[in-house]
């Protein structure tokens, strides 16, 4: 066996991976380094939202994995992006910074460019979520909703021109939304269960995606919006399984509304809380 | 009259203005250019917090005011800080980046040094907030508080060794806070009045110092924390007068919390929302 077998079948290896179960994210966030400061990642065709552009929070979790690499810390504890202009599917280069390295946390920046043009802009505090966890007090609960089985599968028959991220990403409600009839029902806020369609866990790197894959909840007002900054705490590692999540906005003004998320593991543990700023669009 | 006798006439005058209704905020968070991408400050002693450092909200707040010099955009709309390490008083470099310069929005970060040493990591979203404010829809409103002449001012009569800020900033709740009297009463959430002592009204840049100046909300569980990152978005610009804010904390686990606040205007309007990831402390 030689060198050059080995590698062909590491190759070879590699090309069944990425046709297995939950291999999509992993790969479509993959970054790769280019120099000490900087790396390099593809942004793919297969997490793209409304206009057929990838999601901000696809472009987010790229940039976290693009700091996590540079700061050799296992988990994002803290991540905000700036949605500073559309993305683009194709090359991406990502600039890196370390901010600093403390015992418990290490803080990094990165900026997300696409042809020489700034996409996202990224700050966050990495550390490690592992081992044990302390709960001190919670005046939250996950949100009670009926079994996956006995919900709907939202955008499972729906194709959106474009929208390629409801191909990866399954949503299930109780009811269909009035949204998807086209009739908001006026009441800007959800309760849903969210997994992976090919089955991949959501991991502390995929949860600053999911927590902005779910349409703007303005939808239920018969608005659009887009991120301009957005913000997530992950609270602990998530098990394998649904994610029970929680979105609303409280207040729409001014052209701007705040969008809060909150995601609960099959543990009933919360995983993520985000909250995002986000423009009013037409 | 020469031109000295002007610059000395301008010098009293300064020292004058110092010492004036108002002016401590904007002395205290004033950048001067020094090279084109940097600025410098000093961090003053009046805005300390427990330890006798500078509230983390103080130092954002100055690293709002470098990136909002940078960019030429009137309003912090969304503003996120990572805090890397402790403050000191005296003097502070800001280096600055014009992340992107568009129609509705400028981004920029700042990095705040003292001594060579990262400090706080600022990057944020800058507009116009001037102009008319439609409101669509809101599902919250401000605090029903009795007047502030029938509240109590809660550390008026503390001295708490270092902590400076509560000489400038005036908190008033309805009764005295149990934990004010060494009796936490369990309870992680709060609503008060808040204004600055020295009658300044709390600009758009103040509204990140002031949504961090409370004590940590967990001193109503018996415990302490500082925090990790920070993100507030300035939805309106404050109409002078006494601050209605609204302070909790749903979850304390893994030794981190995150702490929302709202902030109310005299017109009854929300001008900010933040909220904060922080870490227990001992």
């Amino acid at each position: 066996v030689n060198r050059i077998t080995i590698t062909r079948a590491v190759m070879v290896a590699n090309r069944v991976l990425r046709h297995c179960r939950g291999m999509a994210f992993r790969e479509d966030t993959a970054v790769r380094p280019a120099a000490p400061d900087t790396y390099t990642a593809t942004m793919s065709d297969r997490w793209d939202s409304v206009g057929g552009m990838p999601n901000g929070g696809y472009l987010l979790a790229v940039a976290s994995r693009a700091i996590g690499n540079r700061l050799g810390r296992p988990d994002p504890v803290t991540v905000s992006g700036l949605f500073l202009r559309r993305g683009r599917h194709g090359p991406a280069m990502l600039r890196t910074e370390v901010l600093k390295s403390g015992k418990r946390f290490a803080f990094g920046s990165a900026l997300l460019t696409q042809d020489g043009q700034p996409t996202v802009h990224a700050h966050a505090a990495f550390g490690d979520l592992g081992g044990e966890r302390q709960q001190l007090f919670s005046a939250g609960s996950a949100p009670v909703l009926p079994d996956p089985e006995h919900c709907v599968d939202i955008l499972g028959d729906s194709h959106i021109p474009g929208v390629s991220i409801i191909d990866r990403v399954e949503y299930r409600m109780p009811e269909m939304p009035g949204w998807v009839k086209g009739a908001p029902d006026g009441d800007p806020s959800a309760e849903l269960w969210l997994r992976l369609r090919d089955g991949d866990t959501v991991d502390v790197y995929a949860l600053p995606m999911v927590v902005d894959c779910m349409m703007p909840v303005v939808v239920d007002l018969g608005l659009s919006s887009t991120t301009v900054e957005l913000t997530v705490h992950v609270r602990a590692r998530p098990a394998p399984g649904w994610l029970a999540c929680r979105v609303a906005t409280r207040y729409v003004a001014g052209g701007l509304h705040e969008e809060d998320v909150e995601m609960w593991d099959s543990r009933g543990m919360l995983v993520a809380q985000s909250r995002q700023l986000a423009m009013l669009l037409g």
